[in-house]
C-alpha cells in the first residue's frame, strides 16, 4: 500500500484528508485498546483531548513549546527523575518514549488510574517491545495518602523516590496527591482547565505526540549541557498560570473568529 | 449502598465528587459498549462531547432550551416524524426515549454510522427492554445518494418517508445527505462547530440527557395543544445560525473569565 494512505478501522483514509492525523492517532489508540494496553475510559479521555486540540488549531503553540523546554530542563536537572506512563501514553507514543529514555537514561514507571496487574504487565511488555529498557511495574509498592487506595499505589523505587515526575495525560486526583508530597509534576494535557493542568508544576498544553517530539528535540539540544545555571534560569522564568492563560486565549480567539 | 454514591468502573464515586455526573454518564456508555450497543468510535466521540460540555459549564443554556422547544414544535407538527437513534443515544438515554415516544407516539429507526445488523439488533433489543414499542431496524432499506454506501441505508417506512427527523449525535455526512433530501433535521450536538451542527435545521447544543429531559418537559406541556399557529410561530422565529453563535459566545466567555 502506498504510504500516502492509511487504513483507519477498515476505512482507507488519504493523507490529504483534513482529519488524517487525528484519525491515525485514533487508530493507534483503538489498536492499543484491542491489545489491552488502554481502556474504555482511556478512549473517552482521548476524545475529550481531540476536542480541545481542535480548538487549539491542532498545532503546538509558542507557550506549549516553552513549557516543553522548561519540562525538559526540570528532567535534566533532577536528582531522580521518572516518567509515569499510563495506557494512553503507551499506546500513542511508545517509539518517542523509547527514544527519550535512551537519550536521557530516565526510568519509567507504569502507573494506571484503572490499575490492574494484568494491564500493567501488558503495557510494560508493549513498551519493552519498542525498546524501553528500564520499566518499573510496581513490584515494591507504597500507598500515597489523600487518594482512593486503588489509585494510590506507586513504586518505592520509582515515583515515590523521585523528585521530578513527568506524568503525561495524568488524572487530577493523583497529580494533586503527588504535588502534596512535594514533588515537581510535569504533565501533558490538552485541557488547560483540567485539575491536572492547574495542579501541575509545568503543563504542556499540547497533543502528546507533538509534545514528545519536541521534548526529544530539546533533550538532544541540551545533551551534554553543563551549564546548569542556564537550565535553572529556564525553570525559574516559568509561570504555569500564565502558560495556561495563553492557551485559554488561543481557544477563545479561535471561537471568536468563528462568530464573526 | 447509599444513593449518595455510585460505583463507577470499580471506583466508588461520591455524589460530592466534582465530576460525579460526568463519570456516571461515562459509566453508562462503557456499560453500553460492553453490551455491544455502542462502539470504540462512539466512546471517543463521547469524550469530544465532554470537552465541549466542560466549556459550556455543564448546564443547559437559554439558547439550548429555546432550540429544544423549537425541535419539539417541529416534531409535534410533522406529517411523519421519526427518531433516528444510534448506539451512544441508546446507551445514554433509553428511559428518556421510551418516555418521549410514549407521550408523542413517534416511531424510532435504529441508524448507525458503523452499521452492522448484529449491533442494530442489540440496540433495538436494548430499547425494547426499556419499553420502546415501535422500533424499525431497517428491514425495508433504501440507499441515499451522495454518501458512502455503508452509511447510506435508511428504512423506506422510516427515515426515508419522514418529513422531520430527530437525529441526536448524528454524523455530519448523513445529516447533510438528509437535508439534501429536503428533510427537516433536528439534532443534539455539544460541538456547535461540527458539520452536523451547522447542517441541521435545529441544533440543540446540549448534553443529550439534559436535552431529552427538557424535550419530554416540552412534549408534556404541549400535549393536546391545538394551537398549531403557536407551534408554527415558534418554528418560524428560530434562526439556527444565531443559536450556534450563542453557544460559541458562552464558551468564549467562559475562557475569557479564566484569563482575567
Amino acid at each position: 500500500m502506498s504510504n500516502n494512505r492509511l487504513w483507519v478501522k477498515q476505512i482507507l483514509v488519504s493523507k490529504d484528508h483534513p482529519r488524517f492525523k487525528s484519525l491515525a492517532l485514533r487508530n493507534k489508540l483503538v489498536d492499543g485498546y484491542e491489545k489491552g494496553v488502554t481502556s474504555t475510559q482511556g478512549l473517552i479521555a482521548h476524545g475529550r483531548g481531540e476536542a480541545f486540540d481542535y480548538l487549539l488549531g491542532e498545532q503546538t503553540s509558542e507557550n506549549a513549546l516553552s513549557a516543553t523546554n522548561v519540562a525538559c530542563a526540570y528532567l535534566l536537572t533532577a536528582r531522580y527523575p521518572i516518567l509515569s506512563i499510563n495506557g494512553n501514553t503507551a499506546a500513542l507514543v511508545p517509539e518517542e518514549i523509547a527514544e527519550f529514555c535512551t537519550i536521557t537514561d530516565i526510568p519509567i514507571e507504569v502507573n494506571l488510574f484503572h490499575r490492574s496487574e494484568e494491564r500493567i504487565k501488558r503495557i510494560a511488555d508493549h513498551l519493552r517491545a519498542y525498546g524501553v529498557a528500564n520499566v518499573l511495574t510496581g513490584f515494591d509498592v507504597i500507598k500515597l495518602d489523600h487518594i482512593a487506595s486503588n489509585r494510590a499505589k506507586v513504586d518505592r523505587q520509582g515515583i515515590f523516590k523521585a523528585d521530578v515526575v513527568f506524568a503525561p495525560l495524568e488524572d487530577g486526583d493523583r497529580a494533586h496527591a503527588l504535588t502534596q508530597l512535594g514533588k515537581i509534576i510535569l504533565t501533558v494535557d490538552l485541557n488547560p482547565l483540567s485539575r491536572t493542568a492547574v495542579t501541575s508544576t509545568v503543563t504542556i498544553v499540547d497533543e502528546v505526540t507533538r509534545a514528545m517530539k519536541n521534548l526529544i528535540g530539546f533533550a538532544k539540544h541540551f545533551e551534554g549541557e553543563n551549564d546548569k545555571a542556564r537550565l535553572d534560569t529556564l525553570k525559574a522564568s516559568f509561570d504555569n498560570f500564565q502558560n495556561l492563560k495563553a492557551s485559554y486565549v488561543i481557544m477563545q480567539k479561535r471561537l471568536q473568529s468563528l462568530v464573526q
